[in-house]
């Protein structure tokens, strides 16, 4: 379990974005049109509503470790977790998702024409939040990392094209490097890499000492994928604050289920496959309860997990080997902490 | 009708932004996974699949204009070619639209999870493109067109989310000014204000330079959506590329529609309001046509038109007035003449 030192760290982080965000969006009392309000305090409701701010967190502490002031990285971590919440809203849409955080998905609540428009301005609201960056960090640095949040969503769309895609046309033959592949793009680029990337740019790191973080993120992002894909799986939902087992409602692609279908053939499978095929609104709660029985009994969750551990793992070795020229730190120590946290949160 | 010359002029300027875009998007080819080619493939096809051009043409005109050269606003111009395509794919979705530019809409052919995925890809690119500026205009001009862009998607963004909210609560009881400052901000401002603004900025063009455009750019904005609203009643098909009378299918709040309802009483007036306020998959041709024929008959689309061409002529004389200090130029007619083909254009 991950320990109370780092859920504080987390916690104090999450404390300075949210401050940031409310400088940043607009008050809505001041709009007077009523679905104008609504657009500023959907906003300001959902980028506050929580979430582990893993993201700024992994941003403001690569900057520090690399010697740079904390408060040069916020308008970044801001726009790190506006990304995110942007990024939320139109996933819940494409997967047909029903709890976020706790609470009804954006579009079940206020319409998918709605939730559409909010993500998008929470995207420009990313844009806005890194042109503050100009008068504390300086022209350069600024394109800098802004060029970094273009390549980072590239990367996003890719994996997200993948995901949806692989959902839509009903496929189902995917080996575990197709799954490592989408996870690199959907998840380990925005989630690990980009946010360490940026700090260390903000902080002054030249090139070498950036691209230090690549195959590391690229590690801990699947390990943190998988983590997720588990919890998914076997958390409460209560500090889970989403529906338990809404991947196999969503038919989402996941290690689990890889290896699941790996170990089965004959009429076991294609019953699988069957109950898997069907639209969301068709899958009934017997089926789901199958699927998931048999992931627990042929060892398909076990597997994950170790394959989740293992990646952490050579995240850690890269850590300690590529990051060793970087000297000790509160914040180096944070981000060590944070690579074992990825992996044994339940939340 | 619009003349032969002004259409060269958006032929010529489409064909640049058109080699921008394709310098600027990558070869879907170079992707083996079938489902990343696939978004590439569609960014490639709905970015070259035509439209007007008329952001782009605006961009590089005004920057012609105020002296600067065409090819330093180029990326610029993709650029806002790239905002009107995401903010297409993503309004389609929102409005449930089928066909656009002639052929049926992205979240019809590939998917709603596609589509929004699609245009965030898109919004990316935008930023992408406008990224490109720094090494032709440099960094502060750079930064000074990203803050016009975040500012025209506030805009937007706020105008999307008054369309929405009306819609979907069935909200009817419109002013004519309800109306102007929902279309002052979903479609004059990135229309036409900001292309001429940012074509200004590259061109270096002061702040009180730039501004003389703002005013100008809300009237013949406004111009532009009346007629839009029109073309969508009475165009023909197969020039205006988008189904005939969708706009009432789809229950969209027109400058027609307000006048109609506010020319009808007693029954007629709740017959009509019955019949727009049933979901889009309800209402029966039969009920619409009679609505149309209902706009014909009390003089609501001719209403329209007049106070679209009293729109148009107030952005002329704002034209004549404000901009009287630039020096004549074939760039500087060429705008005048698309202020009356914004009025004038069948498509």
């Amino acid at each position: 379990m991950a320990d109370e030192k780092i859920l504080g760290v987390l916690k104090q982080k999450s404390l300075l974005v949210d401050e940031q965000l409310k400088e940043l969006l607009p008050d809505p009392q001041q709009f007077s049109i009523p679905e104008v309000r609504e657009l500023y305090e959907s906003a300001w409701d959902y980028n506050l509503r929580g979430g582990k701010r893993l993201r700024p967190a992994l941003c403001l502490l690569s900057c520090e470790a690399f010697g740079g002031k904390q408060e040069d990285a916020l308008n970044t971590a801001a726009a790190l977790e506006l990304l995110q919440n942007f990024f939320l809203i139109h996933d819940d849409i494409e997967d047909e998702s029903e709890l976020r955080r706790g609470k009804p998905c954006l579009h079940l609540t206020h319409g998918v024409g709605f939730a559409i428009n909010s993500g998008d301005y929470l995207y420009n609201c990313v844009w806005n939040s890194l042109l503050q960056n100009k008068k504390i960090i300086g022209a350069t640095k600024t394109l800098a990392v802004m060029r970094e949040f273009v390549e980072q969503f590239d990367a996003t769309a890719e994996g997200q094209a993948i995901e949806i895609g692989l959902v839509r046309d009903n496929k189902w033959e995917l080996t575990e490097d197709d799954y490592f592949e989408m996870v690199k793009r959907k998840t380990a680029n925005y989630t690990v890499t980009r946010p360490l990337r940026v700090g260390a740019i903000i902080a002054g790191a030249n090139k070498k000492q950036v691209d230090s973080f690549n195959k590391l993120g690229e590690k801990l992002g699947i390990a943190f994928q998988i983590q997720d894909d588990l919890l998914n799986l076997v958390a409460e939902e209560k500090a889970y604050g989403k529906e338990i087992a809404g991947d196999l409602y969503e038919g989402k692609r996941t290690l689990v289920l890889i290896r699941l279908l790996s170990k089965l053939k004959g009429e076991e499978k294609q019953n699988v496959l069957s109950s898997m095929g069907k639209k969301r609104g068709e899958k009934t709660k017997q089926e789901m309860d199958a699927v998931l029985q048999l992931m627990h009994e042929k060892g398909a969750i076990d597997y994950a997990k170790k394959v989740s551990l293992k990646h952490a793992q050579e995240a850690r070795e890269l850590f300690n080997k590529k990051l060793s020229f970087l000297p000790d730190s509160e914040a180096k120590q944070n981000i060590s902490e944070l690579i074992d946290f990825i992996v044994n949160r339940n939340y």
